[in-house]
């Protein structure tokens, strides 16, 4: 089979990755190191055994790397994400804090995949080599995905992604060259990003390690957090909340916007489509639930819009964190959350969900579609902003969606099979599926957590983050007979 | 406004076909004249009162007809419906039971869409004019959704009716006086299928009356029953269960192949792909669901099997039968109906849902989208059967299933913002709009009852049976600006 031979090449480039992993995994250990706490062990040994065991697989998988193909990157993108998850989750499977195989590799995925669930209990007492741990995962998945969705996805036509092609990359000689500048830029950025967020949760009131992890899981759009009460620890803090919102919303934006800024003083990040449609639908939504939440408690005006404001950006970013139980907040609160927890963010950001420009693609689309009934013989282009949507972008397009749902309803069944209440099957599918993290009722909602679950559920919930991770089709394109016919 | 000009043409046609309802109504007139019950004065004066305004409606609308076009084929759809929906509440207003205007609406509707949704209790101590008014306007509402589907939606081309244009229809001289000879073909084998069924019912143990109503509203996909108990009511007899899971199913296949059967001989029936992927699936799923609930309960193979097929029937045909509260049965059969109740069944039949030949059609335009995200350059045709799908067809699926998603979205979220819990809102509007009946959890689940909900709620989900019977896109095209611009 043809596909088989790009097995090789593809662990060769996952074994450079885990490389590196295994060299950042030498911060949680001189975290604990500084802190006299035994888990530096852990840490130290999973980074000897990681960078052994990737220098042997460096060197038996060498061989020149094949012709880019379709098939070569799909495998490619999925082994990469797996293997570092895998990688990623050995500290947590060599811990001494009875993690399971599957609470191991769902809290490693949850945090490559940026999507913020987590097994664990009892953050606020673990060692904060584990802690910084977590959020590293986030870190790294932010940026990673943000390259990904740059210079591989475009590349793949998956959901649409090719529709970016033009804008951030070209075929020319240049075309390297070019790659290692942004990518050089891109990682400049988030560092600035990540580091001015940490200094203004830091001035606001977080101690230096809560504001580093924090602005690491915050520009990552990943919502890891070093207390069980995530947000909640902080209380009455509208500084903190306000911060972290603006810090969500940045990670959730098209990264490729703000190196074109930096770098050539170009305002396209507020004429993009995307940016001005997520935007006025963010403050429309929040205002709306802010009123609503005054109306509906004690709350007074500027705490309903602040907390209100926080939870429908960090749901609809994909980060997760959570100031409190709005799940009490009422029905409303509830069916609003549930329909953002679909949306997700821009193209090209750190964070996940269906995505604004397939919802203003697919809007365009219907819209046509209207006219058409009426006017049968009218030709009627699609544009977006001032461009004109292919055919295949169109299509492109409808395939993530219909994969999207198809899963969510197979999984949502296949959760509900294993004993699952319905409430937390169908939440939960979408939650990993979005790369989200909270779900809806008293299992897997803002203030709960996914132990509960049981292995089976865990290994899947798992499984989904990285399918979803992956915009989806990279992942299901793998389990079609056509990928391994010749 | 040129789309105005098709009100008055609407309102004519739809006179007819009050007056003709107004005769109707003189049935359960009779009935309760039998019984010695007062209630014959509710209908007697209704048929009166609508008799005489339609007639001056006739008189008054009378002009010569428009040419046929779209617009006028949406508003006159919708009108028809609307106004036989308003004209058939009449008799639930004027009775003494206390239905507000909103219960009489959505009971006229529920029945008129063969939603089968009831805002009524205590139906077995209700008189029987009542009770054969509602199976009445279902079985009315059934044989006039197989008409429209076969010669109004596939011109109107939505939801991609427009494929099953050149089977049932042709646009020669031809065309009138073979509509008509369809038309009384398709009527003459509804009265029988009809009378087959509660000939069966009757056979089997259901008194007369019982097994008349049960037959009209089993062939309608309809659900209405005579007892608050549904199918319930007759408890253990497996053979009225074998027979109402053969009537529904009946009901929800392609009418027009029947007739040909009847007509021509012809067994296209066997070899449609609707009709062989539906058939599959729905033994499959009860097979599934019958196994599951064998082990997860006291019932023996036989008792489960039955009792499985026949909810999993009712539910994806969208007739809405309950034989108990199946979501008893557990997390599983609570995911599964869930999911089931978006399906329905074949174009131009007395079903509603999404239909099984969108779905087939989706699904094959996704496993083409795979393979081709593997080959990108293979010219790859859509084949449905022997027939090419146009991109047209595809298109028109895709706009029904955003409008579909959409609608289901904002309306769960409105009624959410009414106070309806989270369950009840979500599968409210999915029932609704499907055209089956029950929906899950305490309130309007397989044991529950509408009316709890209050008036919005009451008047919204009445509306979107409307639409969803009206294959969504009749409805929607009329809240659009094209449709009312010059």
């Amino acid at each position: 089979m043809q596909a088989l031979q790009y097995f090789r090449p593809s662990l060769y480039i996952a074994s450079f990755f885990a490389l590196h992993v295994a060299v950042a995994m030498l911060i949680p250990a001189f975290v604990d190191i500084a802190d006299g706490n035994e888990d530096w062990m852990v840490f130290m040994g999973s980074s000897i055994g990681v960078f052994a065991v990737s220098l042997l697989g460096i060197v038996s998988m060498r061989q020149p790397l094949p012709k880019f193909s379709p098939r070569f990157g799909f495998l490619l993108t999925t082994l990469l994400w797996l293997v570092t998850a895998i990688v990623g989750a050995i500290p947590f499977w060599l811990s001494p804090y009875g993690i399971s195989p599957a609470e191991g590799f769902f809290e490693s995925m949850s945090g490559l995949t940026t999507t913020g669930s987590t097994v664990l209990t009892g953050l606020d007492t673990l060692p904060r080599g584990i802690l910084i741990w977590r959020s590293m995962l986030q870190w790294l998945g932010g940026i990673g995905i943000v390259a990904i969705g740059l210079f591989l996805f475009p590349f793949l036509r998956i959901g649409g992604m090719q529709f970016f092609r033009t804008e951030s990359s070209d075929r020319s000689d240049k075309a390297v060259p070019r790659m290692v500048n942004l990518t050089a830029a891109l990682m400049a950025f988030y560092v600035v990003l990540t580091a001015a967020c940490a200094l203004a949760y830091a001035a606001l009131g977080m101690d230096l390690f809560d504001a580093i992890n924090h602005a690491m899981t915050t520009v990552a759009t990943g919502g890891y957090s070093t207390h069980d009460a995530s947000f909640g620890y902080y209380g009455e803090n509208l500084g903190l909340i306000w911060t972290s919102t603006i810090f969500m919303l940045a990670g959730a934006l098209p990264f490729v916007l703000y190196v074109e800024f930096v770098l050539r003083g170009r305002l396209s990040l507020f004429r993009d489509v995307q940016v001005r449609v997520y935007v006025t639908a963010i403050v429309l939504v929040s205002l709306m639930l802010g009123v609503w939440v005054h109306l509906n408690s004690s709350l007074d005006i500027v705490q309903s819009l602040s907390r209100s404001t926080f939870n429908v950006v960090s749901i609809i970013t994909t980060t997760g964190f959570a100031s409190e139980d709005y799940s009490l907040w009422g029905t409303f609160a509830v069916g609003l959350f549930f329909v953002l927890t679909f949306i997700g963010g821009c193209s090209g950001s750190t964070a996940g969900g269906i995505k604004i420009y397939r919802l203003v693609i697919i809007w365009l689309a219907f819209r046509r579609a209207l006219a058409r009934l009426v006017y049968p013989n009218a030709v009627i282009p699609l544009r977006y902003g001032e461009r004109h949507i292919d055919q295949d972008v169109f299509e492109s397009v409808v395939t993530f969606l219909v994969a999207y749902v198809g899963i969510f309803a197979v999984m949502t069944l296949v959760l509900c099979g294993l004993g699952i209440d319905f409430l937390t099957a169908l939440t939960g599918v979408v939650t990993a599926l979005s790369n989200v993290g909270p779900g809806l009722g008293n299992v897997i909602g803002p203030a709960g957590n996914f132990e509960p679950l049981g292995e089976t559920a865990t290994w899947i919930l798992a499984i989904l983050m990285l399918i979803g991770r992956l915009e989806i089709m990279t992942a299901v394109v793998l389990l079609s007979p056509a990928f391994w016919r010749d």
